[in-house]
């Protein structure tokens, strides 16, 4: 099987044409008609095996995992994903596997309207880095730099199931058959919550999307925004099978565990039922977590107001 | 130095900012504005060390060649660069490795006003992940389908100095030293033809870069066209060190040797001296080399009007 049929077999005959794709896989760039008005929204992200997926890992999770991570960024912007783009570095051109890999791909491409429209094939280790383009309207992308003192701060869905899974794979936890299945689900088939995103264009402020763990990823919306934080660690919503977990745990995976893929949000407090309506458009539950300050810093309370400290590391590939 | 602290010092601070980019590096994604009415074109390349390019090599010479090939797929369409992004794979974060790569990556992207806008950084197996965006007006783009009949095919530059160079390092040919680095510079920094290929929107029809090699790639351009090529075969511009080679080299690095990144296109005859003011005003010789025809197939020729054969294989990562 040469590199040209392993491509028209497995990525370029299973879509159907869209109108905003004029010119598809096949030629030296794909083109693509942006809608008048909109802004692009444009994000890549690369999965190494080992680093961020074990090897051996379920080729169809792979494929849904790959472009999940990526729309979730989308998401995150309140832009509409649109189309992508797939560079694939394989081992070996195994059939069985680009089957798989494939069909968790495209089953969230479809679910999405999200176009394949381009990439690059070659041998080499295991590497997937795909490109996701998504449109918004100029005024209502949800900006890192967009939160303002004394929004609300909300987060979507729950938060550590993620983490406590990949304890569970490198024995740092003992966890039972059934809750290491649980929440290896959690983290091997994130939902990305584009229609969240959509649903808060106009509502919320700034939002980011948990990848490297909340307190972290928070911490960037804090410094783009100029601003500081109060956040209320005993109301964030504990993944079901964390929640089995004692309550250290729990706040350390949900605070600091990476790979959760929901959405951390600021809206002003004037648009709390907006929010709650537009996550239900969604179908998707939100939890309000605490609030933006002027005053610098993250500061993380419980339930009974008392400053908690912890020693929470977000993930970093080059610490050093 | 953390993952946040090396974007930062190399690839963020080192750009000043485009009023068509009003998002740059720093959020879950970039914003870009499109012109009205303009198409998107977009491609994605991956390198591979140990693949696309050697163990050790040099640093500045890859952040161009990786941002190069990228560009030559923009040209290949007669698309204007607007921006990329990176996905870099690093299997350490070596400062010295960083600052060269950065200044080999961002002396190409400023000569052709492309802005990286966004891409990820991790640590594994040394790999280059770069998606370009350019616009194209719709009825402008040079596709791989727009050959007609009678079209003349044309091809930029020289070809096959990159081959020989490549043979030179694998030992299958001896080069004395002055020629393995005279054609070792077009092996790793090959110019992306932007220029040409901006020039001959509304002239050429049919365009592809050459990549593969020539044979392998006007191939593509058959295939798409649903047409067949007589080939001038001692009509190809042969590289200023292979054509110290036999002749029998020369053709066969010419037609089938890989990493030209020159433009091979087609226009209609009436179309020659448009062609030759494009390339003249693009500072980029051209030479008109065979013509597109109705019949199947790609004929090549020698001067004396025979029939030649070789046995020549396009470059595939996954030939089985």
């Amino acid at each position: 099987m040469t590199e040209f049929e392993l491509i028209r077999r497995y990525f370029t005959e299973r879509q159907p044409p869209q109108a905003y794709v004029p010119l598809g896989i096949g030629d030296d760039c794909a083109l693509m008609s942006a809608r008048a008005g909109m802004q692009l929204a444009v994000s890549s992200d690369m999965l190494v095996e080992g680093r961020h997926f074990f090897a051996g890992a379920d080729a169809r999770m792979l494929g849904h995992k790959a472009l999940a991570v990526n729309l979730s960024d989308l998401a995150a912007m309140g832009a509409e994903p649109r189309a992508f783009t797939l560079a694939l570095a394989l081992p070996e051109a195994r059939e069985d596997w680009l089957q798989e890999f494939s069909q968790g791909l495209f089953d969230l491409a479809q679910r999405h309207g999200c176009q394949l429209i381009g990439g690059d094939t070659t041998r080499g280790p295991l590497t997937i880095s795909i490109t996701v383009l998504g449109e918004v309207a100029p005024a209502l992308a949800l900006r890192r730099d967009a939160g303002r003192p004394g929004d609300d701060l909300w987060v979507s869905g729950e938060l550590g199931d993620a983490r406590l899974a990949l304890a569970g794979y490198l024995q740092q936890q003992v966890l039972p058959a059934s809750e290491q299945e649980q929440s290896g689900m959690r983290m091997h088939m994130p939902l990305p919550r584009v229609q969240l995103g959509l649903a808060l264009r106009g509502i919320a402020h700034a939002a980011i999307d948990i990848s490297d763990g909340l307190a972290g990823d928070l911490k960037h919306v804090l410094h783009r925004s100029g601003l500081g934080a109060t956040l209320w660690c005993d109301s964030i919503p504990v993944g079901a099978v964390l929640a089995k977990q004692d309550r250290r745990l729990q706040r350390e995976f949900c605070l600091s565990g990476g790979d959760d893929y929901e959405l951390c949000f600021s809206a002003p407090a004037a648009h709390r039922a907006a929010v709650l309506a537009a996550a239900q458009q969604a179908a998707t539950p939100v939890s309000r977590i605490g609030y933006l300050e002027t005053t610098p810093g993250l500061r993380i309370v419980d339930a009974q107001d008392q400053l908690q400290f912890f020693q929470l590391s977000s993930f970093d590939h080059f610490i050093s």
